[in-house]
């Protein structure tokens, strides 16, 4: 049913995450057909999933829908779908709902969680990189506390009332942060007879520190607040089983616990490995300098699933590399159009960010490497982060909220939804 | 766990609705030891339910955790469980966790869908008496017109764009105003290719007349706005099978349709089948002028699930009716603790109102009759409705979203959630 402008080239853009809604965006304002493909119908705000999974934020804050970004862009279709292939010869792309053909491509589709082949955790713990993962997070978490209040047998509470985060990134540090908030500012006023004490939040880590890649005070500045905040920190620990109540470290320890947070690895999404593609670490398709695949230069791959090396190590993945990608990739199809020459990539540096607590943050800034922690941090995340989310009305009532929860410590978000999933069982 | 407080009354409440939360706030001022049970763990604002099905507010606006209602209610217990019976001689209530004695008993277990014994409705239609089921319908909505924008069989099509509503109270109006409005001022926006007169939406009444009991002018208003909004209204239609695809009709007619939102009929919950006492109209339990069950006059019963005559009718399931009756449980439980005579209950009447569009309601004012309908009646509406909200934050975020909708006709809760059903299967 779409509809071609003539002489215009045909773009499909896989993923409707930072880097496919940037294309999509670029492509439509050169002219182009643009077909954006994903398997969810909403946009989504990674980088504050841990806020719905610690109840500090609703799904529709960080979700948008993804047909209303692009509802004044005629030439822009949105397909609902998931993609099971590519065919670089006939130029056409899979999907479970059927086959779309392309002139040019670009792959946005992202990173998904990385278990290293650990089939029991990946099966028992939990994740944090979809909307429906952050919600069975926070769902979880609340019904320990609910299972804890009316638990006699003292180990069995204890188990229910432990939580472990793994890996010592953004995701885990933030998300060990956002737990221990929800539990001490507001579950232990909640709970009238709960014994607080019992509970456990450690934060585990296989390497020596956390915040790998930040600089070394804003690392200290971080175990330092977690420590404060009771979190538990533990580095050179390495987790080899997960069964639903007992964690396994290297070594043979056992930590007794119903809850594994999982935010210690990624990887790019399963569907570039069925492309035939040189995969790098992380099995990140290798492009070149103008972010074309090598042998089909109608390809193009940004964001996550892209390896592209920055002086000595690969370029992170985060939103800032992904929308910047786009706009280079989608120029470059528009030069290729036009027979002229392709630009190369060259990241530019925006610094890096993370939230650990209610008011305190840690920043690096970009170029001059220099930092900053605390309360100037915070706020400097709050900005950013507000700034980007798509959409005036989510900005309006995510800032209402963060406000109001800054003063009360409250969260209206603490529901523990999809109790009777029978109910949902005939939706796609 | 719980700790008594000596000399103050063992008062157990079954159901943190309106009438069941209002209980509880009253007891703890009278120095009773509360426990307060629901299946949820949350309060759920039910007359703004079909809003989250037609994506125009999300679920934390219209619900609130009740442990967060009771967070400075020291004597009041919440319990997250389901009641599986009552014993009145031994005076415990059966949890699916356990069991719980009382001294007293306020049961305020509200309502559920009735399908007057129709299977194949129950089981294939949507109703809308809870969370899940409402965020069920609306990723349910949203899911047709994804599955419609990439089918080519005409009839299949219509199918999927077909809606039918069944039931002509305030439920089925709103839904029905709803749906119009999402697809009217929302959807048609965003599906640059399908052909929106395919849409059908139909509102079906077994009766003569919607709104039966409400003035006959607010009646005509209503059918007239419905009309106007692309709403057909059919009376006197009544439904006797759905598989799913095809919805039959009494007499014969059958609507290819994929999706029947059920709001025609209501009764007391199941929980008071299992008591072995006297039930009326819709399964609601008889109480005398005390509220109190005739033989067991330490359990009272209010709310949706009390059948209570005022004049002619039994008073209708709405929240004043829940709440003025708790607060004269509460009373007499208070008058019976000191050996006082009891209260009888009378209903102060507060009038009736329903949304039916952005800018349209009907309302009839209390005790003279007088009837408005239009801006104002709307304004009245969401004037009564913010007020009513429980917490503060959940006021602004709501007020800002509906006056934000207002001016923007923007839906930013058209998600669909829930599609890897897999990863919440381990929740209660």
């Amino acid at each position: 049913m779409q509809k071609k402008t003539q002489g215009s080239p045909n773009v499909v853009v896989i993923g409707a995450g930072f880097g496919g809604v940037k294309a999509a965006k670029d492509l439509q304002k050169i002219g182009a057909n643009v077909t954006i493909i994903d398997k969810y119908n909403h946009h989504v705000f990674q980088p504050l999933l841990y806020q719905v999974a610690t109840a500090e934020l609703s799904v529709e804050d960080i979700a948008h829908p993804t047909r209303d970004i692009f509802k004044n862009d005629k030439n822009v279709d949105f397909r609902l779908a998931e993609v099971t292939g590519i065919d670089f010869n006939r130029k056409t792309v899979t999907l479970d709902t059927g086959t779309i053909g392309y002139e040019y491509l670009i792959i946005a589709a992202g990173a998904q969680s990385n278990y290293f082949g650990m089939e029991s955790v990946a099966k028992n713990s939990f994740p944090l990189k979809t909307i429906d993962e952050s919600v069975s997070l926070r769902n979880h978490i609340l019904s320990r506390f609910e299972m804890a209040a009316i638990e006699d047998d003292t180990a069995k509470r204890k188990a229910l009332l432990n939580f472990v985060i793994v890996g010592g990134g953004p995701t885990g540090v933030e998300t060990a942060g956002g737990i221990s908030e929800l539990v001490r500012f507001v579950l232990s006023k909640e709970y009238h007879h709960l014994d607080f004490s019992e509970v456990q939040i450690t934060l585990v880590e296989a390497g020596e520190k956390l915040f790998a890649p930040m600089h070394e005070s804003l690392r200290a500045a971080t175990v330092k607040y977690l420590t404060k905040m009771g979190v538990q920190v533990r580095v050179l620990v390495q987790v080899t089983d997960y069964d639903g109540e007992r964690l396994t470290l290297k070594g043979g320890e056992v930590i007794e616990t119903t809850t594994v947070v999982w935010g210690a690895g990624v990887r790019a999404v399963e569907l570039l490995d069925k492309l035939g593609i040189e995969q790098a670490s992380m099995r990140r398709a290798v492009v070149n300098d103008y972010l074309q695949l090598p042998h089909n230069q109608e390809v193009f791959v940004i964001g996550d699933a892209t390896h592209f090396m920055n002086g000595e190590r690969p370029l992170p993945m985060i939103a800032p590399v992904a929308t910047q990608m786009a706009a280079i990739a989608v120029q470059n199809i528009n030069n290729m159009q036009k027979g002229k020459e392709l630009k190369k990539f060259v990241y530019a540096d925006v610094g890096s960010m993370a939230i650990i607590g209610r008011n305190y943050a840690v920043m690096t800034m970009p170029n001059n490497g220099m930092t900053t922690h605390g309360f100037i941090a915070w706020m400097g995340w709050l900005v950013v982060h507000v700034m980007r989310l798509v959409g005036f009305r989510n900005q309006a009532t995510v800032t209402v909220k963060w406000i109001w929860d800054y003063f009360s410590k409250e969260r209206v978000a603490a529901l523990i939804t999809r109790t009777h999933q029978h109910s949902v069982s005939r939706d796609k």
